[in-house]
């Protein structure tokens, strides 16, 4: 009898899921929109009626269920399997997703932190190539991440840890994070970074540059825009890239000097710029790494895409985060 | 019958040695001079004849020693019980320290380094009140450290984690660290950093300062005049003390935000300094950390002084560092 297991990725958007192999291969995947309204009640039970469907479809039964693993936004307990805070699903109050999911299907269930859960994904099935010590940085909107180390998700005192995008590499330029603070990675290599990064170094640029009409009508302003001008070699646009590669790497290389990872992946929208960024954050980060580790490093872009976290959450379910053991 | 073990942490002067309750309390300790003539090809060998001698003395069995750990300098192979590089004992070639002891002992033996052996001792005995999640950055001549995640010693992928001396907080100052790089935390943050950072910054400073005449005799410049200058009001020196705390407090958010532990204690000489430093150090940090990791992280002072070496070695014969078990 072939086993599989059920891998979910919870977005503000929809919900992806798939029947996954446990050696990582997506049998089949599938997603819903997440409906957000009345305080977001309604999303974790079309998650389970969605799979129930979907199981009745493919003739699948639970014995044939492996386990549950998903990742979801906002601050999870793996422990209690619980999640609260998840503003983009309208998820103020605790979630007892855990509960829900033991109630409908009675085989194991995981959850943990979205991030966390494509750190994880990126590390098995992907550009981590199941080496032991991996961590992702997550490129878009904001910028995420997760660090793995024994092949494991690390968690920290409270399950905090892996807060990448707020270390804090420009606390010179004095540009504030939404967090409150000023200086974090967010807030200078991120898609709405990389604009705040033009915003600062404009007002001293005196050279030319084609970004300059986008400038005056700001809305056009996007990563994409500026990464294809710095391409086209306009100098101001290739020195923003530089500075953003500079705040990558220097972050890069802290969590290199700490946690002597094989790899650091970037992911996430903005690492569609590709071998262009990916070369220049590794030469920083080498400047600034250790000499014993940075040899040891390497700075990898991410191969999964939109499929780390159905992948990651379906890891959950063959390596038991909670009691650090290894099951397959 | 009473079980004892033997923690040993070898240094480049003297190898201090105790006997440990497997609750941690020393119940007898001693040391002896680093015979670094001929290529230090004594040093194990009069480690294993002293420990002979001293349990002969004390009549103690080898029924009655539950194991021997030990912290040493250098480049360890923690798997393998090796060592190499440790250059302040002569240690240029592999040293085979783990056959050594077996063939000497018929206990179980645990080597590792010896900065992550003395944050290991903290961890459990001293500052970290045996929390899961510490860091310890020791401040001596240079800044050494250890990561310990779950109870347990981070190594990463090829050994070297926890290299927190190297994390590049002063990038912008341009001061030149030992290891060839710019900006590391130990060229800013340890007694000779701190020296580094008066040569740096008196040169645009106009106002008077009691630090004149020592910096002209330059050899009386150290970091306990400056300390106790900046106790004393000195203006100069209190703008010192806090670029110093401002670099460690950076560095230890970095490792906050990543880490997410309970503790980051703060070791070694220059921590003497007391609640002076740790209490700067500690606003930074917050300043730099993100809001829901700030709030669980402590900035304490180390408490064992020299003996968290010999303590942290005997953890190593109770929480399996290899297989990542808890024993005990």
């Amino acid at each position: 009898m072939e086993e599989y297991i059920i891998g979910i990725d919870l977005g503000g958007t929809s919900a992806k899921m798939a029947f996954v192999k446990p050696n990582g291969e997506i049998v089949s995947k599938w997603s819903i929109p997440s409906d957000t309204t009345e305080q977001g009640s309604n999303v974790t039970a079309n998650i389970i009626q969605s799979i129930q469907t979907t199981m009745d479809e493919a003739k699948l039964e639970l014995k044939n269920i492996k386990g549950i693993g998903m990742g979801t936004p906002g601050s999870v307990d793996h422990q209690a399997k619980t999640v609260i805070g998840a503003y983009n699903l309208n998820w103020r109050t605790l979630q007892p997703i855990g509960r829900l999911f033991n109630d409908a299907f009675n085989v194991p269930f995981y959850l943990e932190n979205d991030a966390n859960v494509a750190a994880l994904g990126e590390q098995w099935q992907g550009a981590g190539d199941n080496d032991e010590h991996v961590v992702m940085l997550t490129l878009g909107t904001g910028v995420g991440g997760g660090v793995i180390i024994d092949g494991k998700i690390l968690h920290g005192s409270n399950g905090a840890a892996g807060e990448v995008g707020h270390l804090a590499v420009a606390v010179e330029s004095g540009i504030a994070c939404t967090c409150g603070k000023i200086g974090c990675l967010e807030a200078v290599a991120s898609a709405t970074g990389i604009v705040n990064l033009v915003d600062y170094h404009i007002k001293t640029y005196e050279g030319d540059t084609i970004l300059a009409r986008l400038i005056e009508e700001k809305q056009d302003l996007s990563a994409k825009n500026i990464f294809e001008a710095a391409v086209k070699g306009d100098e101001f646009s290739l020195f923003i890239v530089d500075r953003f590669a500079y705040y990558l790497g220097l972050a890069a290389s802290h969590l290199a000097n700490t946690l002597n990872p094989s790899k650091i992946v970037l992911g996430g929208g903005v690492s569609q710029a590709g071998e262009f960024l990916r070369s220049k954050v590794e030469q920083y980060c080498i400047e600034y790494t250790f000499p014993p580790i940075r040899d040891k490093t390497e700075i990898v872009l991410a191969q999964l895409g939109n499929d780390a976290g159905i992948i990651g959450a379906a890891r959950l379910v063959t390596v038991d985060q909670s009691t650090e053991e290894f099951i397959d």
